[in-house]
C-alpha cells in the first residue's frame, strides 16, 4: 500500500536542515509492508500545506506529515489542519499535563506559548508524545487517514516507533516484506559480487538482493515479498545460512549489529577488556564503543592524547621517537597503543595518530595520513599507515572505522 | 520568484539514500534570489514523474529536476521528458564525443548503453556534462522552464555552479534574499519568544523570523526579502543589533558559528588551553572539541574514564569519594575535572560522570542523571546534575552539549 510524506518547514527548503526524516521513515514502512510514493517538503505556508495535503490524499489513503508543530509563531500545521478537517481547536487536559510533567524542572513557569500545545484539533485522535511537548494528530475522512507529528527527529521516531507503525498495520492490509542484512567486511563489492555469483543464481525469484558499499565494508540486503510469510522466512534463513560456506569469515553482524556492538560481544565472550589512545580521531572511537549499551564491562576508558606532551607524559611514548619521526610514525602510534594497554591495564590497546587537516599536511605526510596500531594481549603490536584524503570529517570517520575493524581482524585471529 | 525541485529515484523513498541534492539546491539558489516552494520526491515511473512536472508547471515557471539519466533499464526520465514535450531522442554528436573522451581509459569499449546516453530530446538545450556521461538538458515551453539534471551529487553541483544557475539569472528576474542565523543558548523556545515579542512586532515586515530548536539551544533564523538589497541589509543589521540588549549574554554565534568552533576562538584569545575528563560520554566531548580544524592551539588532550580504576589511577579521584558517593556524584565529577586539568597542565577542565543507561539506574540516580563539572584556572569547579531521560544516545549527545555550554557560560563570566 502507498503512503505518501509531507514534511513542513522553511528551513528545509532553504537548505538549513536535510530532510533525514523521510528517509528513516521510508525505510522504517519498508520493513512492514508500505511503500512511500512520493516525498513532498513544503514551507510553513497555509496554502503550501493545505494543497499538497489535497493533492495527498487524491492519490493514496495515508499521508504522513511531520513539522510545524512548535509553540511558536511560524507553526501553523495544527491551524490548518483544523480548517482542512473542519474543526476547531481544544483544550486537552491530558497533553497539558504532559507537557507540565516534561517542562518541570527544565522551565521557571509554563507559560501562554506552553499552554498552546495543549490545544489540539477537535475530532482527531490525540497520541501522547512522551519526549516533546506537540502531541501526534490522527485525522481520519473518508476512509482517508492523516498523521500529524513534530519535525524533530527523536520525537517522530518515538511516535512512530511506539504509535503510529502498529497502529497504521492495524488500519490497513498490506503484503508481508521481509529485510534481511548481512554486513560484510575487508571484500570489494565487486569481488563479493563475484563470489556470490552462484549463491544469487541459487536464490528464489521472490528474494532481492542489493548490495549496499560503505568504506571497508557492504551491507548485503535480503528482500523477500509475498503473502505467506513463513515461506518467505524460511527461504531468507536457507539464503542467509547458505552464506556461511562462502564469506563465514567477513560477516561482522545482521540487520541492526554495528561493528562496536559486535566487538563487544566477541571481548564479553572472551573476559578481555580493551584502552584507547585516540589523536586525530580526538576521543571518535572511545564515543562509538561506548555507544554500545554495556561496554563498560569490557571497556576500561582511553586517553585523548592530542598534544605530544600528553603522548609523552601520560602514555610514555619516548621524545625521542616524537622528535625523530614525528606524531604520526609507526613507532609513536606503536607506543600510544602499548602505553594505554599499560596505562589502563587491559588486554587490548587501540591508538591513531594522523594528520585529519586540512593544515599540518607535508609532502611525506599529507592531510589524511593515518596510523593505526592495535597492540594484542601477548604484546605484539600490528600498525598501519592509511591515507584518507583532504576531508577533516571524513578522515576521522574513516579512521574509526578502520581502527575496529583492525580490532575486529585481530580478535578473529588471536585464538 | 518560486523555483520547484523534483528529485527522481526509488532510492530515495525506500530511504536507502538521503536527498541532500535538494538541501544543497536550496541554499545555492537562495543565495541569488530564487526561493525554492517546494521539493518533490518520486520513483522512477512514468506517471508519477509526467504527473509531478505537470502540477509543478501549474505553480511555478521553473522547475529543476535530478536522478533517472543513468544508461540502465530503470532510468526513464529522458524518455518520460520526451513524451511530455512531445518530441523525440535524436543522436547528438556532441554529447557522444563527450561521453567517449570520459569514458577512454575508464572503459575497454562504448556500449550500446553508453551510446544511447547521446540520444537527446530534438529541441531541447543540451547542456554538456564534462563530469559524467548524462547531459543536462534544459526545455522551454509557454513561459516555463525545465532542466533536467543527474542526480550523482558531484555532476549535479558541477551543472548547477557552472551552467545552470547563471542561466536562470539571466532569464528570470528575481528578489534578493537575504538570511542572517542567530545562535542562541539556555533559554527555551518558548521563553526566548516571549522575550522576543515585542521585538517581533517592531522589525520590518519584510523581515520572516523562524525558531530553529536544538536541544539547549536555539537557532534564531531572519529572512529579508525585497529589490533594494542595501535597505534589506541594513534593516537585517538593526533587527540583530536589537536583540544584544535582549538576548545579548546568551547569543553565542551567528550563522556557520558552532559553538565548539566560538569556544575555540575564546580560547585562542585568551591563549588559553583545555582538557577534558569523560565518562559517560566516552570521549564524545573530545570529537567535538576536535572536529575544529586547529583545536590543537587549545586542547591538550583528554581521558575517557570509563572504568572507576581509571577515574583513580590515572585522574587522582579518591577511592573513598568513589566508594561513598558512586561516580555519578558532585565529588567526584569535580575530582575528575581538577585530575585532568592538573595531568594535562591546562588552564580549563571538563568531566562528564552519568549513567547513559538502559540499565545501571537506581531510584536516587535513574538512567539519564549526569554530572557536568567545569574547573576554572582558578581552581574552583562548577558542577551541575542533569536528568537526560532514558535514551541513552540523547543523552550523550545532551551531555556533550550541555558541557560545551557550561565551559562557554564559564569563560564568558571568567575575567
Amino acid at each position: 500500500m502507498n503512503i505518501e510524506i509531507i514534511t513542513i518547514g522553511d528551513e528545509i527548503l532553504i537548505g538549513q536542515v536535510v530532510d533525514t526524516n523521510s528517509a528513516w521513515m521510508g525505510t522504517e514502512l519498508n520493513k512492514v509492508g508500505f511503500e512511500v510514493s512520493r516525498i513532498t517538503s513544503i514551507s510553513d505556508d497555509r496554502e503550501a500545506i493545505a494543497g499538497a495535503l489535497h493533492e495527498s490524499l487524491s492519490r493514496v489513503p495515508c499521508v504522513l506529515m511531520t513539522g510545524g508543530l512548535g509553540p511558536t509563531r511560524d507553526d501553523i500545521t495544527k491551524h490548518v489542519l483544523c480548517d482542512f478537517f473542519n474543526t476547531r481547536l481544544v483544550f486537552n487536559e491530558q497533553v497539558y499535563s504532559d507537557v507540565e510533567t516534561l517542562l518541570k524542572g527544565r522551565v521557571g513557569h509554563i507559560n501562554e506559548l506552553n499552554r498552546s500545545q495543549a490545544m489540539v484539533p477537535e475530532g482527531c485522535t490525540v497520541i501522547r508524545n512522551p519526549v516533546g511537548t506537540a502531541p501526534v494528530m490522527w485525522f481520519e475522512r473518508d476512509g482517508g487517514v492523516v498523521v500529524s507529528m513534530p519535525g524533530v527527529p527523536s520525537e517522530m521516531k518515538h511516535a512512530m516507533i511506539h504509535e503510529v507503525i502498529g497502529r497504521l498495520q492495524q488500519r490497513f492490509h498490506t503484503d508481508h516484506i521481509l529485510h534481511k542484512t548481512v554486513h560484510i567486511f575487508q571484500i570489494p563489492e565487486a569481488v563479493l559480487a563475484e563470489m556470490l555469483s552462484d549463491w544469487e543464481d541459487a536464490i528464489p525469484p521472490f528474494i532481492k538482493v542489493a548490495y549496499l558499499p560503505q568504506p571497508g565494508r557492504i551491507r548485503l540486503r535480503l528482500t523477500a515479498r509475498g503473502s505467506d510469510a513463513g515461506v518467505m522466512q524460511r527461504a531468507i534463513n536457507q539464503a542467509v545460512d547458505a552464506l556461511q560456506p562462502i564469506v563465514g569469515r567477513y560477516i561482522f553482524g545482521y540487520d541492526d549489529d554495528s561493528i562496536e556492538k559486535r566487538l563487544g560481544e566477541m571481548l564479553v565472550a572472551r573476559g578481555q577488556t580493551l584502552a584507547t589512545a585516540e589523536s586525530c580521531t580526538g576521543g571518535a572511537i572511545g564515543a562509538a564503543i561506548t555507544s554500545v549499551p554495556g561496554s563498560s564491562a569490557y571497556y576500561n576508558g582511553g586517553v585523548v592524547a592530542y598534544g605530544n606532551e600528553v603522548k609523552h607524559e601520560v602514555l610514555g611514548v619516548s621524545t625521542n621517537d616524537l622528535n625523530i619521526y614525528g606524531a604520526v610514525s609507526e613507532p609513536v602510534v606503536s607506543a600510544m597503543a602499548r602505553g594505554v594497554q599499560r596505562l589502563m591495564r587491559t588486554h587490548w590497546g587501540v591508538a591513531t595518530s594522523g594528520v585529519a587537516g586540512p593544515s599540518g599536511g607535508t609532502p611525506e605526510k599529507p592531510v589524511g595520513t593515518v596510523w593505526i596500531a592495535v597492540c594484542n594481549p601477548q604484546g605484539q603490536v600490528n600498525a598501519q599507515k592509511f591515507a584518507f584524503g583532504p576531508f577533516r570529517d571524513r578522515t576521522v570517520l574513516r579512521s574509526v572505522d578502520m581502527a575496529l575493524m583492525m580490532l575486529m581482524n585481530e580478535l578473529l585471529d588471536d585464538k
